[in-house]
């Protein structure tokens, strides 16, 4: 976990001989806290920063962010593998054998870890990981495949900051071993993903559609759909697949993709998926979060088909009496970090068993077989939850007394209040985000735009959805920054398409899209063009940004807002 | 329904020799424009206004809300039983017989009325009535009763512009039977209220508790529990009491109390009401809106037991057939205007029959039978939706493919743009309010309070609520207008009380009440008081007012702001 603190007071960073808390400006003039956390991903990009003090400000809000951080990766990566060199055993260190360092895993005998051929004590750093304690799983050995793995430590001050650690050189008979072990990349075999997506982050990948082709399709196409993983992209065999499902009183199921196709009825749903961190960009502008700096298309629609949970869930022995002790259904998926840990989420057990909740074992999205980004060959699809439940590469289903004990059901994807801090936050104190609030957004025209005095008017166009099945029932859109409004146009279809059916009430699992075209005021030379919407259980969204920022940027839903100047028409002579 | 319009161009009252839309300053120099409306009651008090044209905002804002035609109705009833003299046989008009009054019951025969002996052609007048042609009802006959039960007539502006219509006077002979048929006030057998009540209108009664009151106590005693009455309260012998069960297969079922109580196992919730109005007095500062003028206190919290409608359902022959063709379920209540129209509403029925939806038909209240202003002997509890489908007095439940037709299902409790007037507003456009939003409020201090510097701190009390079964999770205090924030402690009972256990997901039907105890900020002179609740889809409420007017004034949620001075201490010397 990261927190940006005051710059006069703190530095943590630094290797051991240099006090904690003393301000050491030419290296670490800010300092960034780090928590401990068990997390292995998360909706974050764990990011280390250590730059010049007249720039510090801007560096590190660029690099928090998931966007920064992988500007940074591109930017530093040229320049790390210059320094690779610090490896080099060229110093006048000590010697040691990789069975010395092997001895080291712990706090008490000492952390140490080698790459390309230096030896590292890192024991006071541990406390300070970003990435928490995990940093422990590579005491003893090579720190090359984690990084692989987390591609955010490929930078230079990562680079800068271990050299402050070194205290040896490998011996060159361990160095020889270690270079035979190849070190692959684990995101290698990703899928091709379609060039027009913004990356927010290469490894893991995440990434959104630009905001005018989202609202071009009321189903999104599979490409465009926003891509959000935590982990490399899992290779699943669709012959071998075995779903298995636990907890219940009949004992273990194991069910085939076959077996899931074949013994249970297919049931169809249009159901938009929303990641927590939508829109974190504008939180971003009031005060740094930590997070993937969303735009606000980490949103997309699909029709997914497959079993209902419900169904798979009778069949492995669910009945009433599992109500009296079971709450929860826990998902595992098969995409796993380097310590086998899966990613793992749960919903309430009353959501999985209802005959109106609507949740699927999905093997199909648009009537295609799943693509990879988007869990092939099964994932769960629940509708009206937060994307983060949604689990991809559905390995396991557990039925539970217990909620997912995952760092992603506990320790990540909950909300806080704007005066929660890293300092003060209690992450039990806060449920696990489940339902989403009420959510619109402007797609057309984009922030900045210009619109020409002899249109005459602007047409306005976006999306509108809300969780747990409640139905959008209004959009109202403002040209003057929230003093008049116009309704908009409400569809559920594609031009040309029939509207999908009014769905039953507590099951409005997709979104609308919606359009307004309204003069332009005589007056104005820029719109302030706010949207918002209102469901029908009558929620609104929030006026402004700020009372709703959180440590972690989940949650950003306030009234959508983007400027628009007007060009008046030129005088011809 | 009324709309206020600007001064300039509009009168709409006044005799029928004064031209429409001509200014007349001396009489009427502001209009209220009058649309139909098949309503009796609504959340509202209907208003006819005239007054001087000095006075003319500040008497229309007061006699428009409901406390203020309260207000008016105490202050002119004495001078109005003066001008009743308009009636007195003294005028050179006409002498009519009553069968030549009943002959002018229809716009094309004209409208005739009689009062006190007078004789009125209101044919003009029944597009501009407040309350729609329900005015007809009235026609060829004496308006006395239907005064008597509306009793927002009894106002001296009323009574000025009927005698603008006078025509002539009833026969003597006929003015003797009329006085022989003794006019009964419907309200007389309404019960005893608690003085401490605030009311909002006493015929029908609607009157809230004062708000320190409210969160003194996690149950609502129920002479506190905020009334609102849309009629007479009726007088219900529970010997003789009848349920009717209509609209399933197996036919009607009727069913006593006493069947009520021993067919079906009886259930007790927990569950707060709140009225579509709470809050509405903070809409009217931003623009007048028609309807009670409730302050923060058209809330309350108590414990319910009943049958649930479920279990009365399936014993009535409900089965999952009947979910292929039925989608509403309809309550009527046994409360009835004089044309016989009992209030009615309707909720989904898959609220109604779904086994977490815990909609009882009540005939407890915290553990006692149910008080006469709240429905006694039976009334429905649908936990989470708003107050209005809670219908009181129940005397029927009819299963239906349709919602109810009753005005305050179609044409009231139904939300709209803060761009859409009376003008331009299609209430089949919007739907029925049902689940209601996250909603809180400030009960301590109050506005206007003043705190000594030397308490060095203050500490702020207040409710918090959401409907559709959502938890509350949280609630922010600001002491700065929404700058910084504290998170408020949340409790489930009273003091000395064990807390309520933790309802189940989806299944919270019950406020919180909440309190911060927070230092004196050392600058301020002022405090700027503001509380936000989130619940469990992580809904907030909106900053402001004014971005959530709407013409009904209903699902008033900002931000509830109070505003406190700090006293300096006084220097001694």
């Amino acid at each position: 976990m990261l927190l940006l603190r005051g710059c006069h007071s703190l530095t943590r960073f630094g290797p051991r001989s240099i006090q904690r808390h003393q301000v050491v400006p030419a290296v670490a003039p800010c300092a960034v806290r780090l928590c401990s956390s068990s997390g292995g991903g998360g909706d974050d990009q764990r990011s280390y920063q250590r730059s010049p003090s007249l720039t510090w400000t801007h560096g590190l809000a660029g690099l928090l962010a998931g966007t920064g951080a992988v500007l940074a990766y591109g930017l530093h990566q040229h320049k790390a593998e210059q320094v690779d060199t610090i490896g080099a055993q060229s110093s006048s260190l000590p010697i040691f054998s990789q069975e010395e360092v092997t001895k080291h895993r712990s706090l008490e005998d000492g952390v140490w870890v080698t790459y390309k051929g230096g030896v590292y004590d890192i024991t006071e750093f541990v406390a300070m990981h970003p990435g928490g304690d995990k940093i422990l799983l590579a005491a003893g050995g090579a720190i090359e495949p984690f990084w692989a793995l987390y591609a955010v430590h490929n930078q230079e001050h990562v680079l800068e900051m271990l050299s402050g650690y070194k205290v040896g050189e490998l011996s060159a008979e361990d160095r020889k071993k270690q270079q035979a072990v190849k070190s692959s990349d684990p995101y290698s075999s990703d899928p091709e993903r379609h060039p027009v997506l913004r990356i927010n982050s290469l490894k893991p990948f995440n990434a959104e559609p630009p905001p005018e082709i989202l609202s071009d399709s009321y189903i999104t196409p599979p490409a465009f759909f926003f891509k959000r993983n935590h982990l490399p992209v899992p290779q699943v065999d669709p012959a071998s697949y075995q779903l298995h499902v636990e907890g219940l009183p009949g004992g273990s199921l194991m069910l085939s993709l076959q077996d899931l196709k074949t013994r249970f009825p297919k049931y169809t749903v249009t159901a938009t998926l929303q990641c927590a961190g939508n829109r974190r960009s504008e939180m971003n502008k009031v005060k740094q979060v930590k997070g993937l700096n969303w735009g606000i298309a980490a949103i997309s629609n699909a029709t997914w088909s497959g079993a209902k949970l419900r169904d798979v869930l009778l069949a492995a022995g669910y009945g009433p009496n599992v109500a009296q002790w079971a709450q929860h259904v826990q998902f595992e998926g098969l995409d796993a970090d380097v310590t086998g840990t899966s990613y793992g989420a749960s919903i309430p057990l009353n959501k999985a068993v209802s005959e109106d909740g609507d949740v699927l074992l999905a093997y199909e999205m648009n009537g295609e077989e799943l693509p990879a980004d988007h869990g092939f060959p099964v994932r769960v699809v629940v509708p009206g939850t937060v994307g983060a439940r949604n689990v991809k590469w559905l390995g396991k289903i557990i039925v539970s007394a217990d909620e997912s004990g995952s760092h992603w059901q506990q320790n990540d994807y909950k909300g806080f209040s704007p005066g929660t801090d890293w300092d003060t936050v209690d992450f039990k104190s806060a449920p696990a985000i489940q339902e989403l609030p009420i959510q619109s957004a402007i797609t057309t025209p984009a922030d900045g735009a210009v619109v020409d005095r002899s249109e005459e008017e602007v047409t306005v166009k976006g999306y509108a959805w809300s969780g747990g099945g409640r139905e959008v029932v209004r959009v109202d859109v403002s040209l003057d920054g929230g003093k008049t409004w116009h309704v908009a146009r409400l569809r559920t279809n594609d031009k040309g398409q029939a509207a999908e059916p009014s769905p039953p009430p507590g099951r409005a699992w997709a979104w609308k899209l919606w359009e307004v075209t309204a003069p332009l005021p005589t007056e104005a030379q820029e719109l302030e063009i706010v949207c918002k919407a209102v469901d029908n259980s009558y929620n609104m969204q929030p006026d402004t940004v700020a009372p709703t920022w959180n440590l972690r940027g989940v949650l950003s839903n306030a009234w959508h807002r983007v400027k628009v100047t007007i060009r008046e028409d030129e005088e011809e002579e």
